[in-house]
């Protein structure tokens, strides 16, 4: 049941220079519109191009460590997203286990895979919007 | 022929920590869709919510240095923007005069002119998207 960027559709991680846009469309003229979404909860930031992958990145790893190092995150940097998406969720997206048998770990609950799809779905239709503008 | 913000309906210059939100959807079920657009021309920004503010200053102070004020913004800053925006479009957008009898300006040229119409009206249409998408 993993979700990643190829089954979602979910761009690929942007490099720094390019705004992080999550959505392109034609050339035309010379011109290209680009853009990027979020979702807030209580006016702080929910999810976002950068959190939705650190969640496929966990789905894909199974540990917090192993997704932020591939994004080239700190560690405590994504453990502060995924504690600050917890608490804003209505019931938590990722669940972790520290120690045990397996070393610890990091799975994604079912919220957590529908954020993940619902956030796609929305960069999907954003895409489709985007697509069809022009700028003269 | 001034074009205020009240005129083209741009929305207000955000606060540090709005992430730059250049649309909002209504809040559903504690969730809000906010997205920003930006216009690039051979893979580099042209048009964004500062470079088209600065723009709608330019034309209701006449001066770079008056509307780089009002923005918080250095009028280094400001001179590279438009030094930017000149060299990317098909002909200027902004024109400035150094020195002279009125000791100096900046005004638009009527591409300037078209180029805040033309964003204007590309955040209306997002706006317009982003209104009707929800969340879960």
């Amino acid at each position: 049941m993993h979700s990643t960027n190829s089954e979602t559709n979910m761009p690929k991680l942007p490099k720094k220079n390019e705004r992080n846009a999550l959505a392109f469309s034609q050339v035309s003229n010379g011109l290209q519109i680009k853009g990027r979404v979020w979702i807030e909860r209580e006016g702080k930031t929910y999810l976002s191009w950068g959190r939705v992958v650190l969640l496929e990145r966990i789905e894909e790893y199974g540990s917090v460590s192993a997704a932020a190092k591939s994004m080239q995150m700190s560690f405590s940097h994504a453990w502060h997203l995924i504690e600050d998406m917890n608490a804003l969720a209505p019931e938590p997206l990722v669940e972790k286990q520290v120690g045990g048998r397996r070393g610890g770990g990091a799975w994604l609950t079912d919220a957590g895979k529908r954020a993940i799809e619902d956030f796609a779905q929305l960069v999907r239709r954003f895409q489709g919007w985007i697509e069809q503008e022009r700028i003269e």
